[in-house]
């Protein structure tokens, strides 16, 4: 038999885990998935995912001497050195030490690291951004969030907080954003603020978009897959809602390649399904407001989607465990 | 004889030299300037440059067996791995093989990395953030540029091109900054900012101010040293105005804060002269904007002032030396 690595993607609403030749090959492509969230308190939400693992064990008749580990992302705060998840409060955690406990239970060396950096890693690792020493991952979903590969090493910060692009602020004195701050760029890119602007646009009965009819007509909720739907049809509002969008990220992105002169950003997240709409306006806003002269190549959609994250658990361990420490 | 370093530090009006022991001491602190810029074509610029040297080789009677190395800093954009400076329009060059001519000129080893970095290399490795593995050293002069360690070494990016603080736009559809961009950081927070805004003030004839009158009166021009007299003096308007350099500088850092989380920011160039007057001002911004509880020792102010980039300088070619590169 050969040699597997375990991979978790703890979110706040649901746990996804997978299984990992020693070559980096998800296996048969199986994931499973259980909510994260449940009533029962910590120790509930923990027994939970644990099962995820041992699911996943069971399913492919693993041996645990095959296991060399395991490899955990969470959403932050976290403690990556530690191995403690500090707080998720959908899930009821305050300073959950995720890693002892999972080391404790299958016997195995555990890694954890947040989602944004394991996105990064996993690009720099297998995925449009392989071997790129300065990069960064995006994510842009419920909200914006990222990781950063510079000299070819995870820029985790000092308190393990770096990549909060999403609270990067585009307007100082803009929209009020859950973190106190002001005019952050997800209050305006990400795809909860797309959904509030439509719903918003659609409540004030002044606009006219084929979205609206779609979502009356279906009575499904109007999100963003509505959205896109009116957008492929050519509806003008849709496709001006993601010209938006791309001028926002255009303004986020922008900001990043002066600060860091990052060789190749990847893009990723529920968004980006939309990125025929976005990104023309995205690059025109960043060729605009960028000081050297900028290469459109070094922007790419990540091709590793919904398993970006497990591709990067993946990595962290495999790194961790061939490192020795 | 003990062994030296040469230093230089290129601007775009004047270039400066010194000459540092093998630990770091600056010799004397004696420096050596000469105006950059000259009418006489490119090569008469590194003939007046070259002279710096040749200056300090006599002045302290050493003997070219005695140096082990020269470090170079200068504006970019540059290259500084192949030792380029690629553009200097104040000093009419283009593309100048600085560390070829040095190294020829001189027979020694040469190391050229621009001044953002090399103020970022200063700090990090005898300045008030020594040591510390994640920091942003950022001056805030004419215009507004930064260095970055991460992991504890520099962070160039791809095309040498990180560091551009003062070209992220704080107001996507402010004023426009001649970069191309609209709303630049330094197009708000620099003494350039600063200088234009109390003179358009003075000139309006509406704002009452006593920086206004020393100006006037002492026929001397209407710059940061006098609104520092004036705010130094209880002056509303001045101590506004400084309030407000604390609230663009507070937003700049607070977005880079929440994208890097560097355990130290640095703060240097002239316009730090003016601290005790947005210092306040400026923490209070971060507070409100920054995801993580920020601390207020996260910022400090830099005492190597106008000799940090010859410090840099110095370490940059003393690394490449010792590392054997």
């Amino acid at each position: 038999m050969g040699q597997y690595y375990l991979a978790l993607d703890i979110g706040g609403t649901k746990t996804t885990g997978a299984v990992f030749t020693i070559d980096g090959d998800l296996l048969d492509n199986f994931t499973y998935q259980v909510a994260s969230r449940t009533f029962e308190g910590e120790e509930a939400v923990y027994q939970n995912i644990k099962g995820v693992l041992d699911e996943l064990i069971n399913r492919f008749q693993l041996d645990k001497k095959d296991i060399l580990g395991i490899g955990v992302g969470a959403p932050g705060p976290l403690d990556s050195k530690n191995g403690i998840i500090i707080h998720a409060p959908l899930m009821g955690w305050k300073n959950f030490p995720i890693v002892q406990r999972l080391s404790e239970d299958f016997g195995l060396k555990v890694a954890l690291d947040n989602d944004g950096n394991l996105g990064a890693l996993a690009e720099f690792s297998v995925g449009v951004a392989k071997g790129i020493s300065n990069m960064m991952y995006m994510t842009i979903s419920t909200g914006c969030g990222a990781g950063l590969i510079m000299n070819s090493m995870l820029v985790h910060g000092f308190h393990d907080g770096a990549g909060e692009i999403g609270h990067m602020s585009i307007y100082p004195k803009g929209r009020k954003c859950p973190c106190g701050g002001l005019g952050c760029l997800e209050m305006y890119a990400s795809g909860t603020a797309i959904n509030r602007q439509i719903n918003e646009d659609m409540q004030s009965g002044r606009i006219q978009s084929k979205a609206f009819e779609i979502a009356s007509n279906s009575n499904e909720e109007l999100t963003g897959k509505v959205l896109m739907r009116a957008a492929s049809l050519g509806d003008e509002y849709a496709l001006q809602i993601y010209e938006q969008e791309g001028y926002y990220l255009g303004i986020g992105l922008s900001n990043i390649i002066n600060l860091l002169d990052p060789e190749v950003i990847v893009l990723g997240g529920g968004v980006t399904k939309a990125k025929d709409f976005f990104h023309n306006s995205m690059i025109s806003t960043i060729k605009e407001r960028t000081i050297q002269i900028f290469d459109e190549k070094t922007i790419r959609y990540s091709i590793l989607n919904d398993q970006v994250v497990l591709f990067g658990a993946f990595q962290l361990i495999k790194n961790k465990i061939e490192e020795g420490k």
